[in-house]
């Protein structure tokens, strides 16, 4: 691995983008589709309360990452994130580089836990690499997610205090 | 309980906004706190995607719930809710017939399953009202409500399929 993790600009927008709606389209692990605009994914990701980072391999972004906070107020030192990690790089440690540096963040930003609200029960690879860096499985939803193959799934969130 | 509840309108708005702040300044039962402006407050209950009701007594407004998607696309089959309840009006059933009337209204918008993502775990009778309505604990947050008294309490994700 000699992936690089820095910070997002304006400029990786495009890429950020791109990532997006590759991993919408394959439909198994975000519950935004294809209706989603670049505006609203942008806006969840580069938003005013988010710090977005992106991944390379190569001088590529091949992967991105957001944390922001998961409730307002009283409820904000608990933080939310988001992983993408382009096709073609999976299985490269992309994603558990983004993980770790991303409790580093988390950390370094005074959040004091981390919450996942929405990973797909089926995402097997996803809940190994999370368990690994000490997130747990604290609560699960009935067929919450509405599975491209598979029809309605579980979906699970996840917690670890940093 | 002569209660009326019927689909709110732009003319309840500043009614909405005054429970908002209400419950915002007791500080035990939502994430929100008092930095949140009319606009995002307002935003969520009477939001594009939501679906917001009033309860009055004797002519006034006591109450206001809304319902909206949880997760967008893949996950908008779950619904979310939110009530508020007004301090003079507790203890008068309000909530009760708001919690009935919202498991009526999101099977009739064609909900699957309803969602609550933050119940504070010390708000008991809501608690013991939700679970009378068949809602389950499904998830617990350690410490990530921050209580005006209590510190850091956990919060609940519940659940019930519709």
């Amino acid at each position: 691995m000699r992936e690089q993790i820095r910070p997002a600009t304006p400029e990786d927008d495009d890429a950020i983008w791109s990532l997006f709606q590759e991993v919408v389209r394959a439909g198994e692990w975000f519950a935004f589709d294809e209706t989603t605009t670049r505006e609203e994914a942008l806006g969840l990701w580069r938003g005013p309360a988010s710090a977005a980072y992106v991944a390379l391999l190569e001088d590529e972004i091949v992967g991105s990452y957001y944390l922001k906070p998961n409730q307002p107020g009283r409820g904000a030192h608990v933080c939310n994130a988001g992983y993408m990690v382009a096709e073609g790089a999976r299985g490269r440690g992309v994603g558990r580089a983004m993980g770790k540096h991303s409790i580093v963040e988390a950390r370094r930003l005074g959040y004091h836990a981390m919450q996942y609200n929405f990973v797909v029960a089926t995402n097997t690879a996803a809940l190994a690499l999370w368990e690994e860096l000490g997130l747990q499985v604290v609560g699960r939803l009935p067929g919450a997610f509405r599975h491209p193959r598979l029809g309605l799934v579980d979906a699970l969130v996840l917690y670890r205090v940093l």
